[in-house]
């Protein structure tokens, strides 16, 4: 793989593929790096109860935040916390059950439910994710950037509408089809919610945002981008940009056949599932940054030889369709790291990433 | 839409479009047309016991796959099994076990297991398969066509390896990245099996066959083609043809953004689930017959105005990539009925595609 020596504006390998300039590098970091995979995380866990009280200390999140990069040689943190704290904060009772994953203790059902959630005071509720993110940023070496997030309104919704995931998620489907207006509605007021929670996050120092459109992929292609794509391109729109430009990136799970809808939102970069053909997908996002592509599984069971021919294939494949550059590609997996996954794959991963990659 | 005036070739209009001919209107069958939401099956079922039991009753089986075309205008029947059938008869013991789905008790886990799956007998261990069939096509209207089905070689591989179905399917995966040799062995002896399970549905009079890629999707592009498309691909090849064309159809769930790769298997159809764009869908199979796309939640919990609605956009965009034309299309939805699903629902969608089509 060819690289193109380059004069860095930025210290940080992502920020610089981020911002279109060449990189000596292919940069890496997993969605879920910090968590269950990792016995310092587990030890943690134990230790302070239940995965919302870890959320909402901001000591022990920056803390967990900053866990995987005591391990590995990873180009960015993400902040530890999670989609739902968001409308938890408008109002919504959260509870974790251990095996069974979050769960609102009601759902949104009627119109008087879009009207009582709560805007007034959410940003102070939420105030435990900027004092996490600030102390990150306190701890965190300065030339790794620290990466924010949001869920999108439509995969909010989704667990709002039905209280938790769901197979069919018959109920969002039911307010889509016989009552878009109240979607609409919702939709509108968690937009809003969104943009204000993420420019806050901007303004208390996350160097980039990512929105996690993770029940995207059970819509319609006519749906999708009435329902999630729209609200996508409004949250992108309205993103502050300090310092001239905080970069965004968007990831529809399930989204590789719409990656020329998704070119429209207008994010910096697009995050790539397993199913996508990386190289159809260059084609298809032109210059926007790509990010992710690698099946979590492998690294959950796969062997050495296994994980290293996969991310050749990906290296290659997307080299081959940038005209031999590696600039405009983040490496990440297609979906979150697996709790069942040994970290030591982690960071065989991760170095062999930037081995490959010219480092 | 328009219409060309036509001479079919056969009396049933599925076959008319499988055979590429113009039709008077667009015909339409429901993947699990036959089952769980109509209240005569859900009777038969009370009084025969267990699912299994009524896969294995030829008499049974053909009553089941004739109730909805009792009730509905629908335009082919598909034969009452599972695609369990197969691997239970190469010996590994099956069950249904109430509102858990289908459970294999012992997995396939060593080459001893792939070794052991027993080919010898195996077609006469299906008889009532075959049984089910004939039965069917005594009593089935002349004009409407019987489908004939199995599950690809890869989804039949996931329910064996895992021995039910999985959240992230990480024993298949550890097979396919771990043991590629392995899976190939399991994959290459399911393909034969398949080839010899689907031509004896063909002589015991199906019109047509399917191949159920339901778990395909969750491939990476590369893995999708070494162990699912090559595979369905040999299938395809060496289907008999009686009367020169028995049609297939190939179906992988979650496949939408490989439709160019899916093509180049050969089946005279292929089915599309609700995420595809059917406009981008048809320009990228050309002259091969599409199937599907409709949302099977829209008729679990869709009012008829949205019902309505969905078959317009679905019809319109159609016919909008086909230069105006209705042919080449058969209206089906993006995955099986729902139990949820009111037959009421089912008999309005029939009659308004017909109607809207221009019967």
């Amino acid at each position: 793989m060819q690289n193109t020596i380059m004069t860095p504006y930025y210290s940080s390998v992502l920020l610089n593929v981020l911002s279109q300039q060449n990189v000596p590098y292919t940069p890496v970091w997993l969605m879920r790096q910090a968590g269950r995979y990792l016995p310092e995380y587990r030890r943690l866990r134990e230790k302070a109860g239940s995965f919302l009280s870890l959320c909402k200390n901001p000591e022990l999140a920056a803390e967990i935040t900053l866990q995987p990069l005591k391990r590995f040689n990873l180009d960015a943190a993400i902040l530890f916390s999670d989609i739902l704290v968001l409308p938890e904060a408008m109002g919504m009772e959260l509870d974790f059950i251990e095996g069974h994953g979050p769960q609102f203790l009601s759902a949104v059902t009627t119109e008087a439910d879009v009207d009582n959630l709560d805007m007034d005071g959410m940003l102070e509720r939420l105030n435990y994710v900027f004092n996490a993110i600030q102390n990150t940023k306190s701890l965190l070496n300065p030339n790794i950037p620290l990466i924010g997030f949001s869920g999108s309104p439509f995969t909010l919704a989704c667990y709002m509408i039905e209280s938790k995931s769901s197979r069919n998620y018959l109920k969002v489907k039911e307010w889509l089809y016989n009552k878009p207006d109240l979607a609409h509605k919702l939709l509108t007021k968690l937009t809003t919610a969104i943009i204000e929670y993420l420019n806050l996050q901007i303004k208390s120092g996350v160097d980039v945002v990512m929105l996690f459109d993770s029940w995207g992929g059970i819509l319609t292609d006519a749906a999708y981008e009435e329902f999630s794509a729209n609200y996508l391109r409004l949250i992108i729109n309205a993103l502050d940009k300090v310092n001239n430009k905080t970069p965004s990136i968007v990831f529809t799970k399930g989204g590789s056949s719409w990656l020329d809808k998704i070119v429209t939102v207008g994010s910096d970069a697009i995050a790539i599932d397993w199913t996508a053909n990386i190289k159809k997908a260059k084609k298809q996002v032109g210059d926007i940054v790509l990010q992710g592509n690698m099946d979590p599984s492998i690294l959950a069971v796969g062997n050495k030889k296994a994980i290293k021919a996969e991310i050749k294939r990906i290296l290659t494949d997307y080299t081959e369709a940038n005209a031999g550059s590696i600039a405009g590609y983040v490496f990440n997996l297609g979906h979150g790291v697996l709790p069942q996954t040994n970290p030591d794959n982690v960071a065989y991963l991760v170095d062999t990433i930037h081995e490959l990659s010219g480092k």
